[in-house]
């Protein structure tokens, strides 16, 4: 499938498609039209038959699309077929708070190992698995074939923590660090900075109030 | 200020200059051109000059940007010189990690309260903050003034807990919750699909992977 063109804001948008079909086939829904699709996600149907054509379409407008294809036909896209290890490094509650969370394996994402360097963390158990020193972490990332590392730590440590990640082969950082990091070529960078987003969320709180005052003397005048 | 039109995709930048510019800050730098501040975020200097021309441009290209102000003013865009009392419902490992992340409190984000319907968890203690029953949170809400509440909890009763919170006069949601939340008008809602952003990487994963194959495929032909 050629599919060098696709840009990210595509990309960025697979995993909701995604996560409404699986609801859709979880409640025996077998097809769905773009008419409907779009009520229930809130897009344009014209936006969700341009996100499909970049794959091919998907099938045919007339009779909609076959629910459980393409659930399957986006997991493959998104690479959810494929088994990803992965490792935690940093076992605060954001650390264990990924640990715990089953679902990921479901998606292909296997859990292997958690690491700090708080000697009071060690040797605990999240889902069954061990947290261990940092000095490990190198020869684990060879032995079990980690593909994505986690990064749950402070920013101080997170950036000299992904060189070393580099160095040993890791082929993605998913990062809760406040920083960016900056990576060589081919080495997949996926940010989730949380303070960034209660910013946005504060900005958009304070533009709606500052908009309502507006109106409120629009109307007095 | 004049900032009806600005696209949710500036306003998704501006923490992230904001970040830049605190760490500037923090090392007394005072001054900063555009095409400095290009190198290190690594966007271009005309996206920066364009994204500041939305708020008046902040100053003389010339001479750069004086970089304290520059912090100033765009923290206020974002209103973090405004209180925002908020509290977190779930008080599971996530909901937990958000309530000890103390750096919200600068922001001007005030943790006041915690609420879950585990009878385990309640009563303790996160950060100075006790965990209560959900059935207290209704008056809680009104009592405290709370702006904000960020949603830990699970896909199943997230859409019921947001309509009592809309219906107690909460401004906006901060949601983890893995479902998109029906809210009416002038109700702000910022997702985080922890699981979308997984995903998006493990489509980065693998189109690298293919391309990396394809191309030792053209070089063997």
């Amino acid at each position: 499938m050629e599919d060098k063109e696709i840009s990210q804001a595509v990309i960025g948008r697979l995993p909701r498609y995604f996560r409404y079909l699986g609801e859709l086939k979880d409640e025996g829904v077998e097809r769905i039209s773009s008419q409907d699709l779009s009520r229930l996600m809130q897009v344009t149907a014209s936006q969700i038959r341009q996100d499909f054509n970049n794959f091919g379409g998907f099938g045919q407008q007339g009779y909609g699309y076959n629910v459980e294809y393409l659930y399957q036909e986006i997991g493959k896209i998104l690479g959810l077929d494929i088994q990803h290890n992965f490792i935690i490094i940093g076992a605060g509650n954001l650390g264990r708070a990924l640990g715990n969370y089953f679902n990921f394996e479901r998606r292909g994402f296997i859990f292997k190992g958690m690491f700090d360097r708080d000697p009071r963390l060690l040797g605990m158990d999240v889902r069954g698995v061990r947290v261990r020193p940092m000095e490990e972490m190198e020869g684990f990332i060879r032995e079990h074939q980690i593909d994505i590392a986690v990064l749950t730590i402070p920013k101080t440590s997170a950036v000299g923590v992904a060189e070393m990640l580099v160095k040993n082969g890791i082929r993605a950082i998913w990062n809760f660090a406040h920083v960016d990091l900056n990576v060589p070529e081919g080495i997949q960078v996926e940010n989730v900075h949380l303070s960034d987003s209660l910013m946005k969320l504060s900005y958009n709180i304070n533009r709606y109030m500052k908009e309502q005052e507006k109106r409120k003397e629009d109307c007095q005048r």
